[in-house]
């Protein structure tokens, strides 16, 4: 069984099922509604350990899954939702070994899910113009150690991407038509284009432009995810649900 | 750029877009509608070549996406389909590095798509009962060479699995509540169980009977995928759509 | 043009569209927001008028929706969606001159739909066991002069139907399979069965009661109503949508 | 019990569960894949009678729902489905009585709806500007006698509808905004217009020109009708469904 150490991201789950997500660090403090937590005394424990608060209250340690990280993304901007995430990794084929270009970073939680996905030997480069988005998204990744494997690029993608061969470039702005040829050039023969817009007129123009600038395989698609109440005897879906977060556009470049 | 070596599961995409999933073995031969390849001209050739059948027809060489093996599964059963698979990856948190147990093996698609995700340093525990379902996965797996990272078990998991401290368990069977006890056993703690069935029964059977064996943060959910024409001035949803594979069900088993 | 009536139910809109539905009285006074309106200065004047509230604050009067009436049903529980009426109207084949059965009134939302939609020459049987609920049906009736189509009937239905060769009976109770039988005996050859519920777990039971009382042509079928946003530039889903209302049920009564 | 008479649309049912639609005429025959039957002998027949073809097979005598009706209309044209004709119907506030303007007729299935729901003491004129269209759409009202209560009209409405106060107008034509003008003209004050348009550009297109015209309370929506399969211990969707008939738009125009 794993034991926990300094720098670790870890999820304690409260006994009335409050979640906290914290890095642990030597010297810190959690304050919480069941009193108050040493970070130090939650370093070197096996994960599964029940720790407690100087209140006596029950926390149960654990490693966070990727979905409670990405719910968990201090943001300043909409995120991409985790059943939309789920679908751009596979669908882009982002797996251990990955390069992969983003622009713009946002508050990072795709930038997040992409680095997780691509392992210790894969690449994110990741482009916004605002630096400060571009901060928060590097304290999202340190959180997590994953910062190494993602470089943060401050820059206007007018002038193009600096990678070439690419297996995806993924673009979350309003305006992804006005960077396709950036995006052709960056990408590896076959490499797959996403992304992921509001609304129809945004993705109209969208295919638009990628039919002129010889994209193949379009596809364009949404994701409705609806969840059921879990009580067995009286199962049915929840009241309400999201109706809506974004259209997925998808692309292959191919050269020749 | 890479370039192509025997063992190498490769797409080829004829010029009216058919397209052909092979892997390159010294001698073999593919038949197309557009003539014959010879395995060898394609070896040791970089991704993006233009090769030409006997007839001359030309076809692109490329890498396939990870979708595009999963739809070429070679299959006896159901399948999962990939929107599925992308949101069950990341709600097991399946990545670099993750100990994963599966049962049943089946043809083996989320089989290939648990072990192309933990990667080199992963593991994935496969069991079937059926010693000819397992054949036809190693089958699928080693078209990937993906075959090193994972264990294909034939047994009774009535019996339980070998493995303890996985981080996560899908059960992919028509009665995965038989099956709580001997899942949590193979659980690290906070580890999370998943599973998909087609029906409402057996979805109130399995969550009454996570609750029962004390399974924590149940979720029940359904992804419906929408795909649109892709003709910019006429955009619309397609005429028709999948509108079932299965009903997703989540927990996670909390020790102590 | 239509002139207002005495015991007419109109429709009030403001200038900061609010809509206010109210039924004319000789003595009557509403008071809005905006002011207060006599209802006897709204007798006797044109559909479309504009009329003003002692603090000459603008409303116009319009004949109410059939849809705005039954968003405003005063009610005690919970009522059949617009969505789901009007399917249910259609696959009924509620028409001017139908007899239909209802079982139970509730709060009389589908009550007031079927007895619009039957029209002068029709009839309406609704039955429930609570004198209260009809009581608060009769009012709701009332209020659009509808009472004359509809019999309220107090009664446990397990002691079977009055009304025999009805073209359909509409079962809005949990237990719809209990009462098969009495339904039989209650429609004419060929007539329709339907129900509404909310849990999976009541829908198996119903389907399979219909079965065994030799139902045919059963359906089994859920509505899903996804609003747009409507600024033209930026056509798109709302954010959030009604994920269940409740599952639709239909089946045949064929004698013989 | 009802009886058949010359004239009636009726539904006959073999025993194998086919459905047959036909007009009661003095001379006519059918014939089926179960032998023939003669008009003659299905006339003053109570409704729910047993005929045999001239092979001695059986056939179940019915009235026909509305959904059967619509669904066997003779069409050289897409038809409105009946999930969007129950909404519109109920949307409109289409009841005994109502007075309803639509264009174009099409194969006149909408139109058939129409005149059923306002009952003898209602009216609906429909326009279209081809003839054949017209005539295809009187045979299907001819073939319910429905044709006393619709006025068709060949004509072209860019010069306006004949029609003054009508509760309702329904576009069911390719470029809907064309025409806002005339329909502004031709409604009640409070009266509804309502739409069917298949791509998100036609939808953008007609919500910009309903506010350039100052229509109110615009709408726009889709509903999703999801079939079940109807095994009870197996309860569980259809594995496919419609993805997509139209958008529905609707909007108010209210005068002064």
């Amino acid at each position: 069984v794993r034991r926990t150490q300094a720098g670790d991201l870890i999820l304690l789950i409260s006994a009335d099922d409050k979640k906290f997500l914290l890095k642990l660090a030597g010297e810190g403090e959690l304050h919480t509604h069941q009193g108050i937590l040493q970070h130090e005394s939650m370093i070197d424990v096996p994960l599964g350990t029940v720790v407690h608060s100087h209140l006596g209250e029950p926390f149960l340690l654990l490693r966070p899954t990727l979905q409670e990280i990405l719910l968990n993304t201090k943001r300043k901007s909409q995120i991409i939702f985790p059943k939309d995430i789920g679908y751009i990794l596979l669908r882009l084929s982002i797996g251990p070994g990955s390069t992969v270009v983003e622009a713009g970073t946002g508050s990072g939680a795709l930038t997040t899910a992409l680095a997780w996905a691509v392992g210790p030997a894969g690449r994110v480069f990741s482009y916004d113009s605002r630096e400060d988005m571009q901060a928060l998204a590097r304290e999202n990744l340190e959180r997590l150690g994953l910062e190494g494997r993602v470089r943060l690029i401050v820059r206007d993608i007018e002038e193009g991407f600096e990678q070439r061969d690419a297996d995806a470039v993924f673009l979350d702005l309003p305006n992804p038509h006005d960077y396709l040829a950036q995006t052709r050039e960056a990408l590896c023969n076959g490499g797959t284009l996403g992304s992921i817009l509001p609304t129809t007129n945004q993705v109209a123009q969208l295919v638009r432009a990628l039919r002129e600038h010889g994209f193949q395989s379009i596809e364009v698609c949404e994701l409705l995810l609806r969840f059921y109440k879990t009580l067995p005897s009286r199962l049915r879906p929840e009241d309400r649900m999201v109706a809506h977060t974004g259209y997925l556009i998808f692309g292959r470049s191919l050269h020749e």
